[in-house]
């Protein structure tokens, strides 16, 4: 495995040279008003709904931005990721659209529509027993084998940078519009969202609070910020949020999000299923439990926006049609 | 009831102010690149995502239009109009936002959230039968009891304007990308929203084809296309395209759609709800029947888009969630 060493901490430089990098192949997704969210809240609430980015979620921005910078010299042997769902889709993807092969390492209980869409992106599927195996050694031999590089799902210099472009965007939106944000939310699960969002945000608006959004039992970041360094999560699986099961912050993600980040909101299943559902009604949006966490927060008042503009960040949309409908049922909606 | 005179058809300039009038208030929505259609296809396919729009449609473009043209004198007695759904919305959402009262006359048997959801967005409702009243004679008689300007669903200046918007986005969005369309799909109905289009299209791009997409079973505007008058649908139910129902195209609709447009595709209701699933798994955009008919002609290959450049309008989102599961059940996704 070819490993680049990147120490520094990315910066918003390097989000915004992540947001020209991204340009010509992510969809710039819009930031989208719901005054029926400003009416239950009695704020300014906006979305921004990554569902809609190529391969359904904000992870293509990170895999696409870490995958152009790999070197002319270590691209024939590809690259290889580990994945349940949406870092895979992501690195497939942007592999493809740069001519390279791409190795994912999946968990067998991954989802399947997730596992059949990586391959419909282009990528090599590679199933693992997540009791019994583990991921990261077979990874690593893969990259050994095939001269692969790896592209890990958050703790990365580039991979921080790309997603921070979410961020970039919507407080270059908020501005066009005249409206400095009080709140930006990001669903957490390894924390490069939350901290490359960060990185974008502060420096525009240096008092907006971003805040991570994670599932009830899953709020390792909400824990560690209180106590100032990496708890780990009890469980490792137990919500239906399949995109947000990292079992700690990563590290140099949490470097950013406890100096820039610092709070979190959490949800839980039943009040994500009524997240999911309202994006449907409201919104016209597919939204998987794990990219409906904030939403679910904000819903269930779980922060006192009266007179707030806040930013909702709706991470992903990768659902299979019973989970939907099954949220839609908990929801009252069928 | 107050009857503004506009003998004239709108040209682009009525489009474009248009335009103006609703920038502080309607979504620009995005004009999304679908790969997996340009695979499917061989051409370069976008989709404009109406669902996103304020009220969940198009609808709400030509409403705020219409109304914000009332003059102050009228204002007082609110608006009134007849709608099963989406105009019901559109019109609710742009008289509460304007200040005034709407009456909304819906049949009965209209879905019951597009009635929830036009109470929500401040519309008085009244129902009546499709099968023993009259819905014109019901809003006239309130129009002149309360003296409350009628606002009609297609056949009106300013609603053709307003909906032109629509086509003027996606013409301006394919110019940035420095492409021309060779096709634009809009669903028709009354052919407002169609006629539009075309008015904002073919003024930037003469030799785009705009084609209207309709049920098969009420392709009353491909039929008019070819014997050059107007024709009627033979049924007025039947299909679960419920936005998309209109038994004729309007008067002055015609009067543009017949020289700009004068083509249409049909889809039949087992390839829209095909539709309505691909949107739901590749899009995570909600789309109603009524809104996916030209996506599902498209994948259902009704044109041939090989090396061309197309834009699908999504018109609307207001689906209920027993009709969305159906949808998905018909493609096998649930």
């Amino acid at each position: 495995m070819t490993a680049h060493q990147y120490p520094l901490l990315p910066t918003f430089a390097d989000v915004a040279s992540a947001a020209e990098r991204l340009a010509p192949v992510a969809v710039r997704t819009p930031l989208l008003a719901v005054p029926k969210l400003d009416a239950l809240t009695g704020g300014r609430i906006f979305v921004k709904p990554e569902p809609l980015q190529r391969t359904g979620s904000f992870k293509f921005r990170g895999a696409y931005n870490r995958i152009s910078r790999i070197d002319a010299v270590d691209r024939a042997g590809g690259v290889v990721a580990c994945s349940s769902g949406n870092h895979a889709q992501g690195v497939a993807a942007a592999a493809t659209l740069l001519g390279m092969p791409s190795v994912i390492v999946m968990p067998k209980d991954a989802p399947a529509l997730k596992k059949a869409r990586t391959i419909a992106f282009g990528g090599e599927v590679i199933e693992y027993d997540r009791v019994t195996e583990d991921r990261e050694a077979i990874a690593l031999d893969i990259g050994q084998r095939r001269g692969a590089v790896y592209v890990p799902p958050y703790d990365d210099f580039h991979i921080i940078a790309g997603q921070g472009t979410v961020g970039l965007e919507i407080a270059e939106d908020l501005a066009r519009l005249g409206l400095a944000p009080d709140y930006v939310l990001a669903n957490a699960s390894g924390g490069g969202l939350v901290s490359g969002i960060a990185l974008a945000v502060k420096e525009r608006f240096p008092h907006a609070h971003v805040l991570t959004a994670e599932p009830a039992g899953f709020d390792d970041h909400a824990r560690s910020f209180r106590v100032g360094h990496r708890e780990r999560n009890e469980q490792a699986s137990g919500s239906f949020c399949d995109a947000l099961l990292a079992p700690t912050p990563g590290k140099l993600t949490f470097e950013i999000s406890s100096k820039l980040v610092g709070e979190g909101v959490v949800a839980n299943d039943e009040e994500v299923a009524r997240a999911v559902a309202f994006a449907f009604e409201e919104l016209k949006i597919v939204v998987e439990p794990g990219g409906a966490v904030g939403l679910a927060a904000v819903l269930a008042g779980r922060l006192d926006l009266r007179g707030k503009t806040a930013a909702i960040v709706l991470s992903g949309g990768n659902v299979e049609a019973a989970t939907f409908t099954q949220c839609l049922q908990i929801a009252g909606r069928a």
